[in-house]
C-alpha cells in the first residue's frame, strides 16, 4: 500500500485510457506514468532526498495528480497547501514543514517573490502554468522533459505520504502526518462499501489540497478511473464537466450541490451519468436532498464524516439513510476500515444514547502531529483519536454529531432544533440557502433567526416566511426575524460556520 | 485490522441481525460477540498465553467461526487443520505449529487418541460437537458457559493471525503465517471492486479451513453479513440452503458449481438470491459457466486465483471477462490491492507476452513459513511472493497461468489444447465433468485422451464423442480414447490432478 501501487497497475490493465481530463487536455495512464517517473526524477536532481518534503500551492490540475505521484515516487512527502490561506499562514506551513520545493500554478505565482523571503529554505520553485516560467522558477514542463526518469521508491506503507495542515481558525496550523497506508486504508474501506464506481469517471471540483476530494484520487486511481479536473468548484463549470465527460462519481460539499442544483442554467446539461455524490462537512437538508435528486436523478447521496486526521474518513451514511427520518440527521455509521465509539472524558465508552466525544482507531489514524508529539499524545490516546467532536449513537451504530444535534434553540422555554427550521426554509422557492441560529432576546430568551441567500431574482419577506412556516412547524419554531445575505461564512471544508453568524447577528 | 474488529462492528451497527445459521441453529451477532469473548476467556483458562496456537479440526459450523474469532480475542493463532490429511499429515503439523489446545467436533472426535498420543504438547482437548464430550475431552458449549468473558486483546495488524499450512503433496508441509493485516488486505482489495455483497448471505459449502473460503468469512464480517454453514459440500445440500436462506454470496470450486448444477433436483430450488459466485481452483470450462448462468441467472461469475501465501487473492477474473473468449482463460488481472508481474529467474520483469513466474507484491503478503527462514528467504525476494507458477501476461494486464495455457498436446505435429477440446465435450448431454490429457501414442506421439463422468443414467462411446467433436473442431484435436471413469483426481483445493491423470493412463 503505496500511493503510487495503484499508478503501475492502471499502466499494466489500462494503459491507453485517459488518466485526467485538464481543460482540452487529456492524459493517458501511459503518459501519465512516464510524466511521474520523469518528474520525481527531476525532483531528485533538485536536490530533493528522500523523506524531503515538497509542497504545491495550485488550484485543481492533471498536474496537481502527477506531482503528489512523483513525490511518493521519489520517496519524499508532499504538503498540499490550502489555497485559502493569507500569505502568512502558507509561509507558516512551509517553514514549520521545512519544505524545500515548491510547485506553484499560475494562480499564486505571484505569492512567490513573498513567500521566497518569508520561507529561506526553499530552494525550488517549480511553476506549473501555462507559457514560460517567470523568473527564478523552473518550468514543470522543462523539468519532466529534461529530467532522466528515476525507479518507484515504492516503500512501505507505514512510510509518510504527505503532511496535511489543518484549520488554522485557531491558534497556529497543526500539520497532519499521513503514511501512504494510512490513505489507503480509508480510500479502500470506503470502496469496500460499495462508495465509488470502479473504472468510473470522477469529477475534482473541490479543492484537491483538501483531503476530502484528495481522498476521491486515491480511491479512483485504485479503482482505475478517469480524472476530470476543473481549476477550482463554480456551478456552471460543475455541470459542464458531468455533462461533457459522463462524470459518474463526484465529491462535493452541501454548498456546492446547492449551488449546481439551483443554478437557472442546470437544465440545459445532460446529468444523468452521475452515480455517486460523496458529500461532506454538514448535512444536506431534507429539501436541498430533494431537488437534488431531482437534478442528478441517477444518483446515489452518500455522507462522510471524518477529519484530516482520519484520513479522512470515519463514518458513512449511504444512500438509503437518507430517506429515514431521524437516520438522516446523522453522520451514518462506522465505515468498514474503522472502529467509532462515544467515551467519557475517562475515555470509557458511555451507554448507548448518552453524550460523549466521539473517538476513532483502525489504520488510517494519522502518525502523529508534524512535531507536535504532546499534540499527538493528547490526540491520540491508547490507539484511538480523539476527535474533540462530542456526539451521541444510536443502538444501530449511527453517530449523531454534536455541533448539528446539539444546535438548538431554547425559545420561551422551548427547545428547536435548527435543523428541523431550516428543512422548512429551504423548500420555500425564494430560498437558495439558509441557516438557522438563535440569537439573544430580552422577551424569549434566544429567538429563532433566519438567515438567508435568496435564489436568483427573488425576494422575502419576514411574513411570507412566517406564513410558509407556519404551514409546517410549530409556531416558537418559526423565525421571529430574517436576514437576507449574499454568502455565509464556510470553514474551509465548506462548513457554515454557524459561531461566526452568532457573533454577527448577536 | 484485526480479526476481531469486524465483530466489534456488526455487535454495534446489528447486533439483532443473524451472524451464523448452521442446521437449525441461528445465532445473532450480540450472541456470537458474547460467544467469542467467553470462549477467548476460556481459552485464557486453560493456560492459552499470547501467541500460542490453537488448532482446529472441523467440518464447517458456527462454532468454527466463532473459534476463529476467540483466538484473535485471546491474543493466540489459529492454526485451522485441513480435514482431508492423514492422521500422521495432521500429527505432524499439531507438532510443528505447538499447538496446546485443540478444537474437534463429532467428525473427527475419533482421531483425538492417536493425535493426543502423537502429540504430546497437547494439552486440552475442546469437543465442538453434540451431546456430552467423550472422555478427556472438554465440552465447547460447557466452556463458554462456565468461563468469565475477557477484553479483546486487539493488536495491532502486523500480529500473526494464523498458521495456514500448505499442500502435502510433495515433501512436508509448510506452515504460511499470516498476518491479520494479510488477510484484511486481500478481503478488502476484493471487495473494493464490487465482488461482495455489502450485508449479504455468503453460504459457506467448500471448506472453512482453506483459505478461500476463509477469505469469504473475513469479507462478510467486514461486511455485517449473515453466514450460512453446510458441515461440507454436497449438491443437495448446497441448493437448499441457498434456496431456504437466500444464499447472495457463495465460494465454490468449478468442480462444486457442475455438481449442483447438474444435479436432477436442482430445478426443485429458487436460486434466484445468488448475485455472486466466485471461484477458485481451476478456470470454468464455456459449456460449465453457460450452464451454470442458466442455474443461477442472478449471479455474477468471478474467478480469483492466488495461493495461501497470498492470503489469498492475487488476480481477478470479472464477470464481464467471461465473455471474451481470450480473457476468460486468463486469470484475470492484478486486485485492487495487489502487484503482479511476470520475471525472469534473476527476478527481471520479461517483456509483454513471454513467459515467467508469476510474483506478486503487497501487504497481502505471507509473514513467512513458519520455521522455515531458508523456505521464506527463497518465496519472497526483493518483497515479491514467487509464486512458483508459469505463466504470461497480455497488454491488458491479464494473466494466463501456465499450467492452464500449456496444458496443450501435440499430436501428430499439431498443438491440441485440452481447454479447447474440453469446452466441447463438456457440451454433450451425456457428459459431467470431463478432462482431457495427451497421451503417449506410436503414431502420433501423443494422442489426445478424454476422461469422462457421465451424467447420471447416460451413455457415451468413444464414436458417439468424436461424432459430436467433429461438428466443432478440427479432426485432429478430437478425441482418439475415451475412459469413463467415477470420478476425477482432485487437489485438496478441487483442481483436478492432470498429472495424476497422466500417471494412470501413460
Amino acid at each position: 500500500m503505496y500511493l503510487t501501487q495503484s499508478l503501475h497497475r492502471c499502466l499494466q490493465q489500462s494503459p491507453h485510457a485517459t488518466a485526467t481530463v485538464c481543460g482540452d487536455r487529456t492524459v493517458t495512464y501511459a503518459d501519465t506514468y512516464h510524466r511521474v517517473a520523469a518528474l520525481a526524477g527531476g525532483l531528485r536532481e533538485l536536490g530533493v532526498a528522500s523523506g524531503d518534503r515538497v509542497a504545491i500551492l495550485a488550484l485543481n490540475s492533471d498536474g496537481y495528480l502527477q506531482t503528489i505521484l512523483a513525490v511518493a515516487w521519489a520517496d519524499a512527502v508532499i504538503v498540499p497547501v490550502n489555497t485559502r490561506w493569507s500569505i502568512k499562514e502558507i509561509a507558516y506551513s512551509l517553514v514549520e514543514a521545512d519544505v524545500r520545493v515548491l510547485v506553484v500554478d499560475d494562480a499564486f505565482s505571484a505569492l512567490v517573490p513573498s513567500l521566497s523571503e518569508l520561507c529561506p529554505n526553499l530552494s525550488s520553485i517549480v511553476h506549473a502554468g501555462d507559457g514560460a516560467a517567470p523568473g527564478g522558477m523552473l518550468s514543470y514542463e522543462t523539468l519532466i522533459a529534461t529530467s532522466t526518469p528515476v525507479p518507484d521508491a515504492h516503500r512501505s506503507g507505514d512510510s509518510l505520504a504527505g503532511i496535511f495542515y489543518t484549520g488554522g481558525t485557531t491558534g497556529f496550523p497543526k500539520g497532519v502526518m499521513l503514511s501512504h497506508r494510512n490513505l489507503f486504508v480509508s480510500a479502500t474501506g470506503c470502496a469496500a462499501i460499495g462508495t465509488w464506481t470502479t473504472g468510473g469517471t470522477v469529477l475534482h471540483a473541490a479543492p484537491m489540497f483538501h483531503l476530502a476530494d484528495l481522498a476521491s484520487v486515491i480511491a479512483h486511481l485504485m479503482l482505475g478511473g478517469t480524472h476530470v479536473m476543473i481549476p477550482a468548484f463554480n456551478p456552471i463549470a460543475t455541470l459542464r464537466a458531468i455533462a461533457d465527460h459522463a462524470v459518474t462519481d463526484a465529491l462535493l460539499v452541501p454548498t456546492m450541490i446547492q449551488m449546481a442544483v439551483d443554478h437557472p442554467r442546470r437544465s440545459d446539461f445532460d446529468l444523468s451519468s452521475l452515480r455517486t455524490i460523496v458529500y461532506g462537512a454538514s448535512p444536506a437538508s431534507e429539501a436541498l436532498l430533494s431537488r437534488a435528486r431531482d437534478a442528478f436523478p441517477a444518483a446515489r447521496f452518500i455522507q462522510a464524516y471524518g477529519m484530516t486526521e482520519l484520513s479522512p474518513v470515519a463514518t458513512l451514511l449511504l444512500d438509503e439513510d437518507h430517506d429515514h427520518p431521524v437516520r438522516r440527521r446523522s453522520a451514518g455509521r462506522a465505515a468498514p476500515h474503522a472502529l467509532v465509539k462515544i467515551v467519557d472524558p475517562d475515555g470509557d465508552e458511555v451507554p448507548l444514547g448518552e453524550f460523549g466525544e466521539i473517538v476513532v482507531s483502525g489504520d488510517h489514524v494519522m502518525l502523529g502531529y508534524w512535531k507536535k508529539p504532546n499534540e499527538t499524545a493528547a490526540a491520540i490516546r491508547d490507539g484511538w483519536m480523539h476527535t474533540g467532536d462530542g456526539g451521541t449513537m444510536d443502538s444501530d451504530g449511527y453517530v449523531f454529531v454534536a455541533d448539528r444535534i446539539k444546535d438548538m434553540i431554547i425559545s420561551g422555554g422551548e427547545n428547536v432544533y435548527s435543523i428541523e427550521v431550516e428543512n422548512v426554509i429551504a423548500k420555500h422557492p425564494a430560498v437558495a440557502q439558509c441557516a438557522v441560529i438563535g440569537v439573544p432576546d430580552e422577551q424569549w430568551g434566544e429567538r429563532v433567526h433566519a438567515v438567508v441567500i435568496l435564489a436568483p431574482g427573488a425576494t422575502l419577506t419576514l411574513e411570507e416566511l412566517r406564513e410558509h412556516s407556519k404551514r409546517e412547524i410549530a409556531g416558537y419554531k418559526v423565525p421571529r426575524s430574517l436576514a437576507i445575505v449574499d454568502g455565509l461564512p464556510m470553514s474551509g471544508a465548506g462548513k457554515i460556520l454557524k459561531r461566526e453568524l452568532r457573533k454577527v447577528f448577536a
